[in-house]
């Protein structure tokens, strides 16, 4: 008797941790769930650009890793190595195959990928578009520099160096829009608010070290006083200083882009007055969380969203210029 | 001997359960804990403007409100009752004393709120902006309507609903930035892109319903070939309408801006042409996004992050605009 009164005790003390086991995991279960934005791990998000191996592409890169952490999905990263639209179209069309979660794109012309991106869309997967914009696309949203005011901040930081008045050329790949914005910005600034500050050449590098190098030695023959050069990316603007190096020539400002370390190296070292920096980090972070947004139906847009003009999410996100001199150089060197 | 031996069973049992118990917590919990944005209930934000009775505020509110369930946090709503800056600084620096976990501004002007906007950020309160900026304070950003832009877009719109040629007025309170912002949009477009479509008069109508519909009966007499108004915020847009309605004119275009229940209808039902939408949820969501992330450190601001120009977030993020017409009107009232 006494046995079976101390076996129902047993398991009646077991029913009741199990109904109080339960109970604790039913009420923190739902909210686990609900609340927070997290992802599943084979959510996987696909980063798509061009000249995958450019320096310039890390930190948007980590920008996406972390947010991926953030949220607990995973991410792949993959381009056209070459700076070929039709690589980039193949990789696109290949990275929508597998179905991914969502695709962030680096556009190699606004042109191209426009049917590729449309398509991707077209059959549920988010696209957004950092860095290069592919305007007439029914990709979600652009993040990336407003090129046009980064060339003003460089013309100001110009007006700045070499004072109100003197002759500044440009080097420049001409046929890229980004870096024709770039150029419009600079210019249009100087003339409207450095009348006597000129811009006597605008000079294609090509965005090749060894061109730019060779061109910027010309244009020092050429124009004895000049006083300042706007080199509008990354490895020209080290062409740039090295012309300046082999030509001991300390009295020429230069303004660069990006923050490719070399060119850092030579800001540090004085070559370079001042480059400028991308929020490149901003780029690849905010574009996980908007594809994150879309995939998971935290924001649903209604059907023919832009036909409609009802934007899911901030359809533009500006993510900033920066000028980078001596005194804030450390920042900028990749973490 | 066999009680004590049942009695031992039922101790082991116990303790085997509460072992599995802590085991299988002590597995889930950390995972919970690392991945995922998810703060704490206990983690209140605040949302802080003016005229908070205003129809304007309530689908900012919603992107908030939406942003902090997503996201497991609590928000407050507060702000001046009336449109006066001495009582919005006080409920700000009442909202600091209270040390929440982060501020989201709609500034009244760009000057009265400065100095507590830094008070809060120095004391390590995040506060970012919307809808209004205040450009020189220690916010981390600001969320908002690029309102030239928005004059621009209106600017279009007249052009395609009066034709190329013709004459249009302008109502609006002259003394507040995001107006003539938008006002400036809209002539400067008109000038420059429909040269033959002339702004002939822009008139102050005090945010005011009455006023706007009494000065619209005015200029319908003083120029009886009007072929279009322009009116820079909602409640003068009712007003204008009104004005239309009594004066049986359905041969004007009218442009208003924003979606109170009020110019909704009267687009819905033909008075008011178009109106302009502002990306009002976004700017609540994302804002609260922003701040969790500088709340959670998940973004980490260098110190004097503005001097070394190192932002950690996007600085300002464009909400957007929408042309609302007839044909999508109903994506506009509130949900």
């Amino acid at each position: 008797m006494k046995k079976l009164v101390i076996l129902y005790f047993v398991l009646i003390s077991l029913f009741l941790i199990y109904l109080y086991s339960a109970y604790s995991r039913g009420a923190t279960d739902p909210m686990d769930s609900a609340v927070g934005l997290r992802g599943e791990s084979d959510e996987k998000y696909v980063m798509v650009n061009y000249l995958t191996g450019n320096e310039y592409w890390k930190n948007c890169l980590k920008g996406f890793e972390d947010a991926a952490e953030a949220l607990g999905v995973s991410v792949e990263y993959r381009g056209a190595t070459q700076y070929d639209e039709h690589e980039e179209v193949t990789v696109l069309e290949q990275v929508i195959a597998k179905k991914p979660a969502g695709i962030v794109l680096s556009a190699i012309n606004s042109e191209a990928l426009i049917n590729v991106i449309d398509k991707a869309v077209s059959s549920g997967i988010p696209v957004v578009l950092y860095d290069s914009n592919v305007p007439n696309s029914k990709a979600y949203s652009f993040l990336g520099t407003n090129n046009f005011e980064a060339g003003v901040a460089a013309a100001h930081k110009m007006g700045e160096l070499v004072g109100q008045r003197g002759t500044v050329v440009i080097l420049t790949q001409k046929n890229q829009l980004n870096q024709q914005q770039r150029v419009n910005g600079f210019i249009e600034t100087l003339e409207e608010q450095y009348p006597q500050l000129k811009v006597i050449e605008v000079v294609e590098d090509k965005g090749d070290q060894v061109v730019s190098e060779s061109k910027t030695g010309a244009l020092l023959l050429k124009y004895p006083d000049l006083q300042g050069i706007f080199v509008t990316e990354a490895v020209g603007g080290m062409g740039v200083g090295n012309a300046l190096i082999n030509n001991n020539r300390t009295d020429i400002e230069v303004i660069s882009f990006d923050t490719n370390k070399g060119t850092l190296d030579m800001v540090k070292d004085g070559v370079i007055s001042a480059t400028m920096a991308q929020g490149t980090w901003n780029m690849g972070y905010w574009s996980l969380m908007q594809l994150f947004h879309l995939k998971n139906a935290l924001v649903e847009p209604v059907a023919d969203w832009q036909q409609a003009q009802v934007p899911p999410l901030p359809t533009y996100i500006d993510t900033g210029i920066s000028v980078v001199t001596k005194s804030n150089v450390e920042h900028f060197y990749a973490k």
